[in-house]
């Protein structure tokens, strides 16, 4: 990693602070009544921070916003996680920061989103950053069935990635599909997918180099205006009922499922050492485990089912 | 394991079925309205399971008592979770059988109950049994603060595992307090314990033959109609509202923490490719996330939460 030593982190703190700041300004304008509160935290290996969270909002049940720096030793089931081995990185330590958000509106009609964006640093016992990369990704998990949502958020996140690569969109939407999935569940989708990218190195297959990665990641932790902003804006105001609630209810019980069991950002939270309210912050205000549901064909849940299969939802919005 | 081969298989799926009627049994009669539902599943490797679930009874909102016998090649994933290792372990084949029950209470002032018993076999490639253990335990999750119901749940194993060695109590407790810990949540305890135990072989420092340890995991599958019952009866009629309901979801978000992030039965099932709703029939019917929740000193809240630190119950109830 020529040119990377010696680090990143001082830049790459303040690149994450200036996303999470304009993230819950979306939060709050795209709310109207909710407020934030703030939580600083430090972990004691090194490192800590920042948990925005608005509850009971007008929209938004609940939307975390948090943001963390943290550094350390690197420590050996960390490694695991990472998939990292070798002996390279005995006496290493990781520096990492990133901007991650979830936010369960309280409409059935408004989808749940999600958004984390993410950069990474590993430096040898000689002071010499060795290895960095970025990771990230934003995705959409509706609880109505709308599919020209969609096919919108999937519109505008193959606009905003075409301008860094025509390669981009098709590989992340991929890897989003593959990654999001409740593997006990038969594979069931979190929801309809979006993008999802980690360990992007300068001279990965995508041909950008660092600066350019840098660019396009930022651009996906400023894409909630474009991707998801207008989806609020025009489910925000539809009625719904105890109905609507209830499958809402059950559709979150899944999301859960998917953070605890198999979510890798909730698991290196929690094995670094991270405040557990923060991480578990994108927890769903309220779930419920039905036994077994069953959804009538041609039901509005049913055709919700449906829309977990993952496919091409770019051909649609045409 | 003289004396095992060729199989304690067949023994122990008659044994465990008698256990499964036994509890449903107990479940029915202590809700007084609801009816079970059956769902039987078959496992793909083999063998399979009956899952039955009552929901929507006079007492209980859901309580989900399963048994599965399941047999097959030992994957190397399955060993790693069991932590076995060895060379021996090649070509070896698994065989588990149990029993599984959570009951969550609608009201409140029901604490939260589960109970396992099961049996687990491996058979060498040449076909003789080479090692078998028991494991089990039962453990109570309370969500209002009654030290006495905790009191007498721990009086009543006391009792039981008393009758078949004096060191049991002690140490399964123990092992419990252990065991049901949310380690992310600064080690706080899923509820006031019971007993925990597993790979009980004999010869262990139980000091318990086969069939000894047969019969002790055997009156732990039976022990609800004395430790689990009597707190039912004097509870099920006390009124309660809102603010209890609330804090149960709370404390029901705590129990799904649980289950997902650290439960190796959940785990373990999962892994072995049983059904994912008979696995997750745990979980509780309604769950809250809410962040960073306090509760005032003095308040039942406070009071429920001091007591999930582990103690000696026994002394309470004298």
């Amino acid at each position: 990693m020529m040119g990377l030593a010696p680090s990143f982190a001082a830049e790459a703190t303040r690149w994450i602070s200036g996303v999470h700041d304009a993230i819950t300004d979306f939060f709050a304008t795209a709310d109207g009544r909710g407020t934030f509160r703030e939580d600083r935290w430090e972990r004691p290996g090194g490192g800590g921070g920042h948990s925005r969270v608005l509850t009971e909002g007008a929209v938004f049940e609940k939307a975390g916003v948090n943001r963390s720096a943290v550094a350390g030793p690197l420590e050996e089931s960390m490694a695991g996680r990472l998939a990292l081995q070798g002996g390279a990185l005995e006496g290493a330590t990781f520096f990492a920061t990133g901007v991650s958000v979830v936010a369960h509106p309280r409409s059935p009609m408004v989808p749940t989103v999600h958004l984390n964006v993410r950069y990474f640093e590993l430096t040898g016992s000689d002071g010499t950053v060795f290895d960095a990369w970025f990771g990230g990704g934003t995705d959409l998990t509706p609880t109505w069935p709308f599919p020209e949502d969609a096919a919108h958020f999937h519109q505008a996140l193959a606009t905003l990635c075409g301008r860094h690569g025509p390669a981009l969109y098709p590989r992340y939407k991929a890897w989003c599909d593959d990654y999001f999935r409740n593997h006990h569940r038969d594979g069931e989708a979190r929801g309809v997918g979006g993008v999802f990218f980690d360990h992007l190195r300068p001279g990965g297959d995508h041909g950008l180099g660092f600066e350019q990665l840098h660019a396009f990641v930022h651009d996906i932790g400023m894409s909630f205006p474009l991707a998801y902003g207008p989806i609020v804006a025009r489910r925000r105001d539809l009625p719904w009922g105890e109905r609507e609630r209830r499958f809402q209810a059950f559709r979150r019980s899944r999301y859960a499922e998917f953070n605890l069991l198999h979510d890798r950002g909730t698991h290196f939270g929690i094995q670094s050492g991270a405040r557990a309210e923060s991480v578990l912050m994108s927890l769903p205000p309220e779930a419920r485990w039905e036994y077994a549901p069953e959804f009538p064909s041609g039901s509005p849940e049913a055709a919700l089912q449906s829309m977990l299969t993952p496919r091409d939802w770019l051909t649609m919005s045409h």
